[in-house]
Formats: C-alpha cells, sequence, structure tokens
C-alpha cells in the first residue's frame, strides 16, 4: 500500500499544477502569459516519481514530485514522500561548487514533495543517447568534473569536519534508498530472491554460478558494508548514465534522491560501470550499416577520460583548496614534506580507483541478475543475443571483484573489457561458461 | 570564556545536590536515611567535569555533571554541556549488551546535564594502579569483551543499518570532542603549537624529528581521516586505561562523552597504546624493591589477552548473531560458501587489528609531544628518566605507524616493544637519536 500522506499533499496534475505554479512570482514571469496558456505534460519514465514539463509562451519548467510509493512496482512497494526533500537538500549542498552541471532549482515545496526547476532542452538522457550510437563527447569528462568537485567540496578533504557531520545529521535519516541500494545491489544478485529476474534460460546457467561463488560474494558484501560505513563526503547515491542529460554541448546531473555520505567509488562506479554495460550492449543493438564497433572504441576512451578528469580534478582541487580538517596542510609546511604530501594524496586517489572498480562491478551485476534492469539490454529483442551481451558483462564484473591485483590503472580495465565478449549460443539455450 | 549556560542549569555543589537528589525516588531510597545524613565530596580529577560522590545511610550514589568550559584549561576554554547528553544516550545504547561493563545509570537531567550513577566501590582507576605496580588480570580481557560486544551490537553486522543511522543522526551532532581529538590527537603533535609541550630538554630532538618526518606525518593523517569517515560502530571515543575502573573481580568502561560513529579500531588502539605507554613507563617507577621488569612481562601479556580476546568474542558474536545489512548470512547459505564467508570475517578482523596499531601508535605519540600528557609518564620525577621513557614510547608508535608490515600478530607488536628502550643521557641534555 501506499503511504499515508501528509496534510496538504496530493499528487499534482494538469489542474493543480498550473494553479501552484501561478503563486509562486519568479516562475510565473519565467513562463510568461497566463496559466490558461500554459500545457503541461506528465513525461516521468523513471521509477519512483511524477515528472511534468510545463509550458508558457516566455519559457519551462521542469516540476518533479515525489509518490507516496515506487512508481516501477506500483502502490504496493511503498516509499516515503522526504526523498524529495533530501533530493532539495542535495543539490543546495553541492550547487556551490558544481557550477552549470546541475538543473537550476526554482523552489522546493516542503508540503507537495515536489521542486521546480529548470528545463533542461534540448537536452537527452545519456544512456538513451548511447544505445542509439550517439556520442556526447563532453559528458564523460563533466561527469567527472562533477564528482571531483561534489565529492572533494563535501568531504574533510576542503573544510571543517563540523561541516560534514551537519550533513551526515541530515543525510542519516534518508533511509528508504539505502534500504533499496543494500539490499538490491549488494546481497539479491547473489541469492534467491522473487525479485530478480535475468534473461532466461541464456543466462540460468552464469546465474547460478553467480550464487554459489564464494569469492565473488565475499568481495560483493565488502562493497556492501564499505557503502553503508565508508563516510568520505555526501555523495549523489545512484550517478548512472540515465541520470546524466547531454546536448554536444552541456551536460548536468539529475536525480539524486538517493543521496547520502558515503565512499566517493561509489558515486565514480556508477557512471564507469554504465559506460561498460553499454559497451557489451552495442552489438545488440548492431545494424546492417553500423556494427557498433567504432562505438565501442568511442566508449572505452570515455572510459579513461571519465576516471582520468576525475582524478586529475580532484588532486588539482586538492592541491589549491586543502582547507579541511583531513590531511591537514599546516601538517606539511616544510618543502621536504611536500612529496610525503603529495604521495599521501595519491594513495587516496588510488583508493578511489580501487573503490570505482569494485562498486561499478557490483552495480553491473545488479543490472543483469536483480530486480532494475538497464533498458541498454531490456532494448535487445532477440533474447540470445542479449544473453550474450549480460554474460560478458558478467563475467568483466566478476573478474574487477575477484581479481582487483589485476587493474593497476585504467589502461589495465580498458585492456580487458574486450576479452570477456561472449557470442549468442545455440537458439534459446543456457549459454555454457 | 565559559558558553552562555541553558534556564535551569547550574553547577552542583555540596548544598544543591542533596536538594536535587531528593527529589528522585529511587535514588533517596537508595540513599537512606534524610539528605541532611548525605554527605557530598567533589572528586573530579579529569579534564571537564564536576564528580561528586554522594554517601547516605544506606548506600551512595556518584553524579557527574558537565561544566560549560574544559576543566583542566580553564573557562578559557569552552566546551558545550550537551556531551553531557551524548554519554547518557551511549550507555543507553551499548548498555543491553555490554553486561555488568558499564555503572548503572539511574537519572540523566537535561537540565542540569548531569548524570546520577552507580558509584563504584571499592573501584580503582585502570592507570593509578598500573602506576604503582598492581596488577587486575580482569581488566584487559574484559575490555576487549566490552569493546567486541559494544561496537559489534552497534555495527551493520548485527543489526539494520537503520539503526545505527538513527544514531549517526543523533552522534553526528556530538562535535566538540571530535574537534578536540582531530586537532590534539592527529595534527599538534607533529606541527608547531603554543599547546603542545613535551618534557624538555630530553626529547626537544625527538620532537624536532617527528616533526619533519614525512612518513610519519602522512600515516598519522591517514589515521585522522579514517577516524572521520570511517562509521563503523558507536565508539566510545575515549576508551584509555583512565576510562577503566578495576577491581580484582570487576570491571567498568567509564566516561564515554566522546562518543560518536567511529572505527573500532579507535577504541581499541586507545587501550592497547594506553597498555604500552605504561610498559614503557614503568622503569620511571621502579624501586629498590621492585625493578618493575615482572610488570612489564605482564602487560605484555595484557596486551596479548587484550586482543585476543576482542579478537574471539567479535569473531563468535558475529558467527552467531550476524543478523545485519552488512554481510548478510542469507547470501553464504550453502555449506560451500563457508569457508568464505569466514575468510571475508577474518579480513575484516585483520584489518581492526591494522587500524588498532595505527590508532593506537597516534595515541601514544598525542601522550607525550600534545597537549595532554599521562600521569603514567608525568608521575616520573626525574626528567632524564621521563625523557628515556617517553622516548621508547615514542620509537615503538613510530615504527607502528611507518613499518606496518612488520607487524603481522600481536605477538610481532608485543616482542618489538623491548627493542626501542633508551637509557637516560647525560643529565639534563637532549637524547640523542
Amino acid at each position: 500500500m501506499a503511504l499515508p500522506t501528509p496534510p496538504g499533499y496530493r499528487a499534482l496534475d494538469d489542474k493543480s499544477l498550473p494553479q501552484y505554479l501561478a503563486d509562486l512570482d519568479d516562475v510565473r514571469r519565467l513562463l510568461g502569459g497566463k496559466p490558461e496558456q500554459w500545457t503541461v505534460r506528465e513525461v516521468g519514465d523513471g521509477n519512483l516519481n511524477l515528472v511534468f514539463i510545463v509550458e508558457g509562451p516566455a519559457g519551462g519548467v521542469c516540476v518533479k514530485q515525489a509518490l507516496p510509493y515506487v512508481r516501477a512496482a506500483g502502490e504496493s512497494w511503498p516509499m516515503p514522500l522526504e526523498r524529495a526533500f533530501f533530493e532539495s537538500s542535495y543539490y543546495a549542498a553541492v550547487a556551490p561548487y558544481v557550477g552549470g552541471l546541475i538543473p537550476t532549482i526554482y523552489h522546493y515545496s516542503p508540503t507537495l514533495y515536489c521542486t521546480v526547476m529548470e528545463r533542461l532542452t534540448p537536452h537527452v538522457i545519456q544512456r538513451r543517447e548511447m544505445i542509439v550510437g550517439r556520442r556526447h563527447p563532453k559528458a564523460a569528462p563533466d561527469v567527472g568534473e562533477y564528482i571531483a568537485r561534489a565529492s572533494f567540496f563535501t568531504s574533510d578533504l576542503a573544510g571543517a569536519f563540523e561541516r560534514k557531520m551537519d550533513m551526515a545529521a541530515i543525510f542519516a535519516k534518508n533511509q528508504p534508498p539505502v534500504r533499496i541500494t543494500t539490499e538490491l545491489i549488494f546481497a539479491d544478485p547473489y541469492r534467491t530472491n522473487p525479485r530478480n529476474r535475468w534473461t532466461s534460460p541464456q543466462l540460468d546457467e552464469v546465474c547460478a554460478d553467480f550464487h554459489r561463488d564464494g569469492p565473488l560474494k565475499a568481495a560483493a558484501v565488502r562493497f556492501g558494508d564499505k557503502f553503508l560505513s565508508g563516510a568520505q563526503a555526501l555523495i549523489h547515491g545512484d550517478l548512472h548514465t540515465g541520470s546524466v542529460m547531454v546536448t554536444p554541448t552541456d551536460t548536468r546531473v539529475i536525480d539524486p534522491e538517493f543521496a547520502m555520505m558515503g565512499p566517493i567509488g561509489f558515486d565514480l562506479g556508477a557512471y564507469m560501470g554504465n559506460l561498460l554495460l553499454s559497451w557489451y550492449s552495442q552489438p545488440g543493438h548492431a545494424t546492417a550499416a553500423d556494427d557498433r564497433k567504432a562505438m565501442q572504441a568511442w566508449i572505452l576512451e570515455q572510459v579513461t577520460i571519465f576516471w582520468e578528469t576525475f582524478r586529475d580534478r580532484f588532486l588539482a582541487l586538492w592541491r589549491s583548496n586543502a582547507n579541511g580538517d583531513a590531511y591537514p596542510v599546516s601538517m606539511f609546511s616544510a618543502p621536504s614534506d611536500v612529496p610525503f604530501l603529495e604521495g599521501a594524496r595519491r594513495t587516496y586517489v588510488d583508493s578511489l580507483f580501487a573503490d570505482m572498480l569494485g562498486f561499478g562491478a557490483c552495480k553491473m551485476i545488479r543490472r543483469i541478475l536483480g530486480f532494475a534492469h538497464n533498458i541498454d539490454f531490456e532494448w535487445i529483442k532477440d533474447r540470445d543475443r542479449r544473453g550474450a551481451a549480460e554474460t560478458g558483462a558478467l563475467l568483466m564484473a566478476r573478474t574487477l571483484l575477484t581479481c582487483p591485483e589485476q587493474f593497476h590503472s585504467i589502461n589495465d580495465v580498458v585492456a580487458a573489457v574486450p576479452y570477456f565478449v561472449r557470442k549468442p549460443g545455440a537458439a534459446g539455450q543456457p549459454i555454457r561458461l
């Protein structure tokens, strides 16, 4: 059942939404004309919320409203409205640091649990663009830059720890998304659960194999624990390619309702893992005119660019803005100290790299063997091709988790990716490992 | 200046305290007789609070009240009263799990910021007993057991993560102690700061050496960062031998006002590091009748017993009470999974061991080169002997921090301790390294 809703809350529709917006002076001016002239379209295709595009004679806005249940699962899966508050709190916390990489937020209504924000146009979701083979070269470096800025400036490296503890006190109450992540990413894909699904029978064998793979499960639970206890910075919590809107010249990160204090590598891994999922899915979208080989090569370039941009920007920010209680520069004021502080920074960033690979692998596996799947694979109609693509991704992810010592650099990751490709097997049969 | 105090707050004294206690039915009965018959003694010798022993015809209680400043530093160092709330919250959180290893708490007053608790008698502070060479064999295993129970049951290994996040939301507000720990333990001892002091001139050279030791400082800041970001469990935050009260048959952990969500190894290191400090201080308390060699041998046994008791109890609790969201047992239900889950547990406990050594070393260094010193060394009147004892402890701590790969087991730690002993140098001269 949906949860009981607080007084004043109502799900907005094309009648009540213009009435609400008409009372917001800046939004009314932005839309122009009169409320009767405004058009309202509900465009939410996500799992959790209502999303409206409202257009007037002068401009448009986007309105995102929380529903008291998981939309993808129906009213049988309740989901507190408060996630809208945490989303707007996250945007407010990172806005001073990330420049134009998030939408402009105009209003948040604590009664309606809705956010009125910039209408992003002609932006499109990066995941969908990758499925149709379109390249947006700004996305990967922009997301790398984004994670560097958002995580560095909300960590103890940049400021007094009291600021981070104040954020921790707030975001410690954003528990329902953590419940989802903990179960759906770090547990269910490795055990029998009626919520799981996979391409069957093609993946039956690999799924059973994963369920009995002790070293794989031991690695996954280690990252699950790190997710719960590694409070390095304020993280987005769901930063996959479906949370990135792109144009040829602009990138925006959206949908931070899973925001929490957590490990920086979780955001890095979400994006990297989804780039790799796209890579493995490409042959499933091949046509006579485009075998997608060039697209795959481009994706691997983006993996490298993403990580290197993050690493270089994070280190540069640290060198120039080290005003935090962690790694205090006042302890390293002599010229002879510099290489040791720099070495400590490198060690820190190396640990983020290792976390990116582990979390990224967990994100890949959950999208193939767990509850929530990606359209990258779902839109491959031929189940044999889909199963083969998914198997490749699963085997890569397993290697990332169980053989981390093989991956010293992003080049090692990129080099390994093609080795796990599997051809479709006999029609309608399980894929042999 | 002391902070302004809230309405109703007043520092208690021997007149107002009986009036307050007389209104608490159970305490009045426990003390017996009439308030006029009760005797009040202020016995606080700590850094932060008023501590009263109140005795009546039938029994006694202990009353601990927060002052709005750091008592050891005077009113010039303000310190919020709220630490008393966090102390009582910590006691309440761990009480269900630690049995009789904390005092019984009778009342907490949110107005007076004071806690009325069991009067521990004939308990004495373990640190003082060790200085005079008295052995309490229950202390080390009991504290090992205590940390195992308190940390396991407040971690994500034992229960739903929501419970830990609820605690995190509360304890994220206990910031002033974290400010003290961050600066006084992880930063000041490695940099010039007017709050620092050390046995001079005997330690001038080693102090200067530590201030320019890049690898040492890089290791210390790594643990400082882990202290701020490693939210494994609810920890005591100040669990040295001065926070442990002992009798030959009973042990109690007191003074948890530095409680926070943090790394389990921080509590382990506090206790282990202070056992090692006592070891190095023993020759300074030697007499013609007792050279303290036997006491030193006993202390090293306690180091081993402490760690092994912790490790064995923590693992046993984990095997029998794994109801948490981290390392979920439902992922390891097949017999073939058991060795891998057990291996993951061993890896986890090994990381606690490494953390114990690093945090313990930081705790040792801060007590010799920083602001707050230990009576273990302070009570050694001969400054040359004191300086020699302190130098040994510093060199051991430095090795723990900079050469962690040398310490695979607690036996390696115990075996290394004697190698760092330094003899007093020429009278009144710096000790040559």
